[in-house]
């Protein structure tokens, strides 16, 4: 009984999968705030590299080439196992087959680092010479981190300030890699200023530190900015993960009943979905798809779906989406990679059009799957991915119920090995559930602008 | 250009390989402290798992099955992969041709789990219940609960307090496995009592804490005891790496000039030389084999070869290896791995016929090694395999001097995702060296008794 399947260097994807050019109902287009007009490439050139601007738009081409620079980067750690988790499946009892994508074997320990390096090279391949990004926990500046390195770009992070006090780990991981990381709210931007002024003692949000990033490379020259997942042209690269896992499960015999992938801005879930999701639209599969959400931050089981910023301070462009309203403010869950109030545009799109489902998972539950994972694998996975763990799980234990051999494949987006402080509490009783209602989430929308 | 090399499950080693055979020099036996006399398997049983035992003494099979069920458990992460270094010769400039291979894919991030898995399950088998082991820095105290949990075993570890308190994401990590972590000093025992009652206060060791695992295992009915790196049994289990490194070197098309591990109590270290010391003693090839140690524990560089005993405390049987004294106390390195005052007794046989070589490597140059590999290659390697990563900068530069192109391989035993805070440290400055003189050695032997 074979457990792990690869690829060949020779067989592994050399081109990306936009599900935008296949999608019957395209994404509604991102607005500029202003002129409430459709964005073209153009508008996105002064923050993004010329290459994922129009990649970000792209509603015609379904495959787009991996350059070669990248690829060769990609073998430094692709392909990643497919792993029949027969360990899983026996410690369940189910009749399920259980298989996971394991992302967590890249060298910084997430499927981060498969956007980073494209996103590093078009910079480098366009002339910059630095780039920028925030980062909350850390695992997106870790991968940009090393990104800027291969490519020789300097990097800038910056990090939330609570994390960057909290979790010094990953702090040291982007400066072992060289690059410069920076606690937000900082001094060196106006809008770190501000804030800093109002109240000195500000721990910072993902919000502050993406106007921090953005501020930083509007005004230095050769300098661009880089996000690490919502927008589409992220999740284009992540999908290396789904086409990849394709032809590993031939090599298994096998093809998916069930794909579930954690959900935060949507890129580790389209990763893996995406490419399977093709063969529902195309020649009719009928594979479901299950993005698992954190029920501390629905917002694809209870947010709306409308036109609202990417970010809290207001300065992304205006995107079509499935929301608590930029201003909602996510508990603090060990998930950070979760904590956002958006789903990108093709999610939520795909959502709308019940091509997909979601389900939220509360954080005892994902840290209970994820312990079962541990203890059955091997792995310590995610915080973040206990969540599509919790979710097979569900599904395999229907499987038990019914007695159906469903195919269940998830992705293991990372390890976390970074985050044992989560299971310290998980293990020490003082892990807490965080709910939200219904009522909540209107209550926050109504205090929102209606933006279209 | 292929990077990576993996091995299919049918490839992957059915034996291991037990170099005691092939020696033309035997190592001395093991002695009983009190009689003098050779050890026979049976007086290790009341510690040991028989097998362990008999392989422990084994001179005459040079090739041992390997178990069925820990064959199927290291498909969960073997073969680890075989990855020709491309981004470290380009940084170095060399024409070396420099491979590594990666034990840090395995789930608990190290080498360890190869022996771990085979101890734990001969126990199963013998009709053990419990298991005990001490740890350090925690990295086989990790291994070791994961093994206990795959074969059902219960497991309890002393792990050295000043790590316990210092260190606390491999205890999370050995208590997600289900793992009993005691710091030790403990008072669940009468060695830890005795220290407690003595100094409050104390610090705990590594040679504390196997005197409190094995009183707890000779006090515990169907309990065992367990070890992680110096005795041969380890070792031979350790032999999958060099076994796999040499089908792997075959798909690359070369063999290696010049094989490298760091070097604690021997078992990475032979694991990845041994198979391919086979040929240099059966075939009459010129393999060089280095084993890098920490100048700040150099038993192998400046010990003397003399029966001494393993632990502190003087517990255990009498053995014939390279020592600094058992009273030896090394400095506070970021290799907890390396912190040992002997070698194992193949290793040291093997280094007084000069069948192979030894390097010590300061603590700085080990994390300048490390850092330039992680920035080359993306992954930041554990600080104990750092020093074998500066073993091979080494020769890799002396190779640019010369203009040969050697095959240089070396283990990347674990990476050193836990061990932030010494990236930290060595970022700020704040690093140190620790020189040990000849002297310094010599005063401390002087105050040994001389056991044989």
């Amino acid at each position: 009984m074979q457990k792990r399947f690869f690829l060949s260097e020779d067989e592994i994807p050399t081109q990306w999968y936009n599900i935008q050019a296949d999608m019957v109902n395209k994404p509604m287009p991102p607005l500029n705030p202003v002129t409430k007009q459709p964005l073209k490439p153009e508008d996105l050139f002064p923050i993004f590299s010329q290459e994922v601007s129009r990649q970000e738009l792209d509603m015609e081409h379904a495959w787009i080439d991996i350059p070669q620079e990248v690829r060769e980067m990609y073998t430094y750690y692709r392909s990643t196992p497919l792993v029949r988790a027969y360990g899983l499946e026996k410690a369940l009892g189910t009749p399920a087959h259980i298989y996971f994508k394991n992302e967590s074997v890249s060298p910084v320990g997430s499927h981060k680092l498969n956007s980073a390096l494209a996103q590093a090279y078009y910079c480098k391949k366009e002339g910059v010479t630095n780039i920028t990004t925030e980062t909350g926990a850390g695992q997106w500046g870790c991968a940009l981190s090393y990104a800027a390195k291969v490519f020789g770009l300097e990097a800038a992070v910056y990090q939330v300030k609570i994390s960057y006090n909290q979790k010094p780990y990953r702090r040291s991981i982007m400066q072992t890699y060289g690059a410069q990381v920076t606690p937000s709210p900082s001094m060196s931007t106006k809008a770190g200023r501000k804030i800093l002024t109002d109240e000195p003692n500000n721990p910072g949000s993902l919000g502050t530190a993406i106007s921090e990033a953005i501020e930083l490379a509007m005004s230095t020259p050769n300098c661009k900015y880089t996000l690490g997942s919502v927008l589409s042209h992220v999740t284009l690269h992540q999908t290396i993960i789904g086409l990849e896992a394709e032809k590993q499960m031939q090599k298994a015999g096998e093809y998916p009943d069930i794909v579930i992938g954690c959900f935060g801005g949507g890129s580790n879930f389209g990763g893996i979905a995406f490419p399977f999701m093709r063969h529902n639209i195309l020649e009719g599969k009928k594979t479901r798809f299950i993005a698992a959400e954190p029920a501390s931050c629905p917002k694809l089981t209870k947010g709306v779906f409308q036109y609202d910023f990417g970010d809290v301070a207001g300065y992304t462009p205006l995107l079509p989406m499935y929301t608590l309203g930029h201003n909602f403010m996510p508990a603090n869950i060990h998930a950070g990679g979760l904590r956002y109030h958006g789903a990108g545009v093709i999610v939520s799109q795909l959502l709308k059009d019940n091509l997909m489902e979601a389900v939220d998972v509360q954080q005892l539950e994902s840290f209970d799957a994820g312990l079962l994972f541990a203890k059955a694998e091997g792995i310590i996975p995610a915080p973040e991915s206990c969540h599509a763990i919790a979710a097979a799980v569900r599904e395999a234990n229907k499987c038990k119920e019914s007695g159906e051999e469903k195919v269940i494949l998830f992705n293991l987006s990372g390890h976390g090995l970074i985050d044992m402080s989560a299971y310290d509490q998980y293990l020490s009783g003082s892990l807490q559930n965080f709910i939200v209602t219904d009522e909540m989430v209107n209550d926050n929308l109504q205090k929102l602008e209606k933006f279209v």
